[in-house]
């Protein structure tokens, strides 16, 4: 890996983050056709937080953090850093500083495969974070990466400029070019299941509600009385 | 494993699950002779949660939840949704609609070795989840399962109409037939306990409380002053 | 390993333990030369916790907690109990009658690479506790280990008498005979931080403020415009 | 758990273990109707072993091997000892002594979710055993837990008389009750793949020969020719 | 996620996989400036099996491997299968009959991140296979993936067409268009070892043949005789 | 950590080396009172290698292996290397290069916590390894750590010259001082268990052998016949 920075790569435009805003990461997953979670391992650091913002995407060495500073310069406001590592590495690659910075630069949080540290001090600063584990283990800061190079995170690529929905259900990527389709297709969404929610909460079933039955019934499911003497299933716990 | 639904199991009667209710499920399990844990991957999604309820279980595919919603019709006020795969899998199973339509229809909270989503919507339900994980990754609804057959979670097998009891601790199940006699012993461990409990907040100690010195002495247990150049030991960290 | 206990160990003095008192564990991990961690699976069971004491360590046989009790004999005020296990073990070995007793006896609070149980009522107490996992099993009380040998967690070996700072980002053992100068150069870095945050906050690069830019001419970092096509890298999702 | 032995307890009957013998773990498993594994953790010491014979079941406190010298003294011969913990733990419940002394008694191997060791001698006695890991760390024998009673490994029920089939591709259970059921089970499976077998192997297509076209059609399978720019899918890796 | 198939993507020249032919994973990997490793977990069924040839990519749903069965039609000689999951399944996707029919279509082997089955009859087939697991637990074959769309396995994107190296140290991707030049890249590379290796071997050392002296200088590497006393560090066991 | 390198440490004298040598890992743990084991993790390349020799300890940063080249100057005849790094990286340090230089300089073998690669030339180069993972990718030599200083692995503290013995059951350290100590203890419990094993292979039981009938007495053990309706117990699996 050649150590590379590239400056102002194109971003989603402000008003389809704008009108992907609001919409939870788990709904534009749908809506995006089940594609472009990060995976179920990058958590909240603050339960609550939320953040839509366009990627800037840092990739850095095992136990390396300059590459996140030299991102710092790249941030525009709106941004979202999304940072990974060429190979797995939980140490605390940003702490209570960077977090400073990242904010007073116009960051809007910060998505990362990495650990970080100075928790207590970050949810004082109310800067979110997503971010796979907490680790008082410092980086050094000798050796550059990538950024805003495309970084892969859980199956997904990140493209620098695409848009970040966040959540406490974990991190959702919308390439940049189809930010203003999903945001439309997660609308419809939304209002589709308005109309369920009043059904199921008031006491109907998923099976009526979304005409399941003719399916079960092509599947053979058996309905019959209890009786003893079933050994259990299972293997997936 | 052939799609089947058992219909009306018997639960644990109202007043043994009742007399169950309030204990710790740390308790139930020492008062089952230390058995009946779920195991210590379940954990709660809203800490300080707590649930005694009859079991539903439900058996599923891996990435599929059509089961799950066969299950809902099933449910009978005061049970407690059990949902395992046939193969390990953290998908979210159940978002939501689903924890809508399970309360709606009486039930009251859900168990899960799968991921759930929706998770901030969940807790403002105030609907009781203990879970493997939060991914947004969604499932489908084609292939089915099994309602109300036996199933094995951490080496604990359930029963559909067993007792489960669940707080920040994690779960317990009691099995249907000895829930009356589980709730008896666990009243007596409990009512041990405080008197126990005031002796040690007193300062007396358990080596003492517990008349444990002699066992100490049969195990040659040794005491010495302080001496420099001993190496560690452990490997349990 | 015969059973065997260390009767007053020298604890680090009062005044040099008190001269750590405030200090995050990251920080003191720094001015340690960025050693001392217990490693980032000890997390803490109370969001807020903080702690500086000087440790007590118990060393325990899987599934076995009898050691435990021993070492509550052996506390002085101020102490920490620092608990491993010969084998790696996450049953639950300490429940609120045990954190009951730690408590009345002086200890400030329980480092553990094992579970714990009876999690509630242990925030109730407000007695802080870091550890690996929250387990509903119990553990016997048939076989002794050791109390005040030096243990290892985490790569990090703790000294009964060692201090031990443990906060939102875990937990950092100070050897005994280097507090004074650890806390002196925790001090000496705070207060440089301090400088350091003012600049950032106000929108100073770290580039700038840490003199970077040297560094990446060096490494031949390169910027560049966006362009198309660049394939991701990664691996460390 | 009460420490107990069961005595004698009935086993498959040997015509119908040897109605078994000679089927893989797979195929058996595929006849139970895709139940019966015990996970896919437990690995075989001995590359390209296989076992078929009777299941006598071990339950231990984790740490504590003592209950597997209680159960060497009830081997009968073709069983198979099936070992597991109440608690998880991988120490080396089993070296050479023990391997020696359960062939001796007529054990045909070892099925064990604990680790082992002295595995070069173990492999040297060429007496199969399939386990979770390989340990130095030895055991206690201090507390006793129960022979003979049934355990859950994997998410499957071991009853102790149950048929073991254990090869290359891990270890599946059938109930005593159903050994010649599924004993023929097997036999008409391996006829119907000797078919298949060779369809495939002169080049026929699955689609083909299991007639799963008219399935694509109904799922809507699409084909089309290539086009670039299309995002990578995956989150499984 | 519609299932769609593409058909007959452009592969990488043969004469292009043939100059690739020969050289080790970890030397194509350095080649492409340290990318395209597909990571460590995924691992050789038979040791000392090796494989060059083009990417045929599988994208399927958890617990079903309908898919693969598609896929197999798809099959060129020379070609690989890459099969991964939309949610990690590590069920055993490819058993003897499925790898029959692979080989009998062209297939060079296979690479998943799924787990496979009939592992002795697959090593006696002599078909190479790189996984994550062994399981005895099947799929069914009810819901449609991708074929020959781009996949991510561990941080890497592969495409159809592009050149797969595999050996006993894992997989390597390289992307179709870079293949003549990383082929080229590889050979300098090993030719350059050549000599590195006979140094090496007759005792030199690498402090000097890589002229790493003032490397140690610059980072100030002090040398001095051993002293007692020095406490251990770590933490990556 | 400042980069530093002990020149010299004092080595256990050759005859106790020796002395040690023939002993089993596992025998040599039991000697040393259970103690010394680098834990279960470690597994070896080379199924049969065996190995003792002295420690030659190497401490690296994440994802850079210019220590090990560091190291290799100060190897002696009969030296291992015990390779750590300061936060887990399970990169590949080690390759056919530093193995071929390595062995040319008189080791006798590697212990890494790392991953290595080329183990196809590693293990027809015939030098031993063990190792916690393979991994093609590869690291850079940028920083540097320390050479002879103490390590934790697993648990156990490595110093310079102590010895390390190691087979397939996995790696142990026997302190330097200890060695003449422990080779008398291992070759007495060698010789105890020379009759054991005889006793055991002709059909004695454990329980007669080792006098276990009084504790099964004490312990309450009980011996009944089967009944059926017994649940399960477990969660070790």
């Amino acid at each position: 890996m050649r150590p590379l920075v590239v400056v102002g790569p194109e971003r989603a435009p402000r008003q389809e983050v704008e009108a992907l805003r609001g919409f939870s990461a788990a709904t534009v997953h749908e809506a995006l056709g089940r594609q472009g979670s990060l995976g179920r391992r990058l958590r909240p650091l603050q339960p609550g937080a939320r953040l839509t913002g366009t990627a800037l995407t840092v990739l850095c060495p095992p136990g390396d953090n300059l590459t996140v500073h030299v991102a710092v310069e790249q941030i525009r406001e709106g941004d979202v850093l999304v940072v990974t590592t060429t190979s797995p590495c939980r140490d605390g690659y940003v702490g209570e500083l960077l977090a400073t910075s990242m904010r007073a630069r116009g960051a809007l949080g910060l998505v990362t495969t990495t650990g970080i540290r100075d928790t207590a001090a970050i949810r004082a600063l109310r800067f979110p974070v997503w971010c796979r584990a907490v680790s008082i283990t410092g980086t050094v800061k000798e050796t550059a990466g990538a950024v805003n190079l495309p970084v892969s995170i859980g199956g997904t690529v990140i493209s620098p400029g695409d848009v970040i929905i966040a959540d406490d259900d974990g991190v959702v990527c919308v390439p940049r070019a189809r930010a203003a389709e999903v945001a439309e297709a997660s609308r419809q969404r939304d209002e589709r299941e308005t109309g369920t929610r009043r059904a199921l909460a008031e006491g109907g079933l998923g099976l009526d509600v979304y005409g399941m039955r003719p399916l079960l019934e092509r599947l053979g499911v058996t309905y019959r009385g209890a009786s003893p003497g079933e050994g259990p299933g299972g293997g997936g716990g």
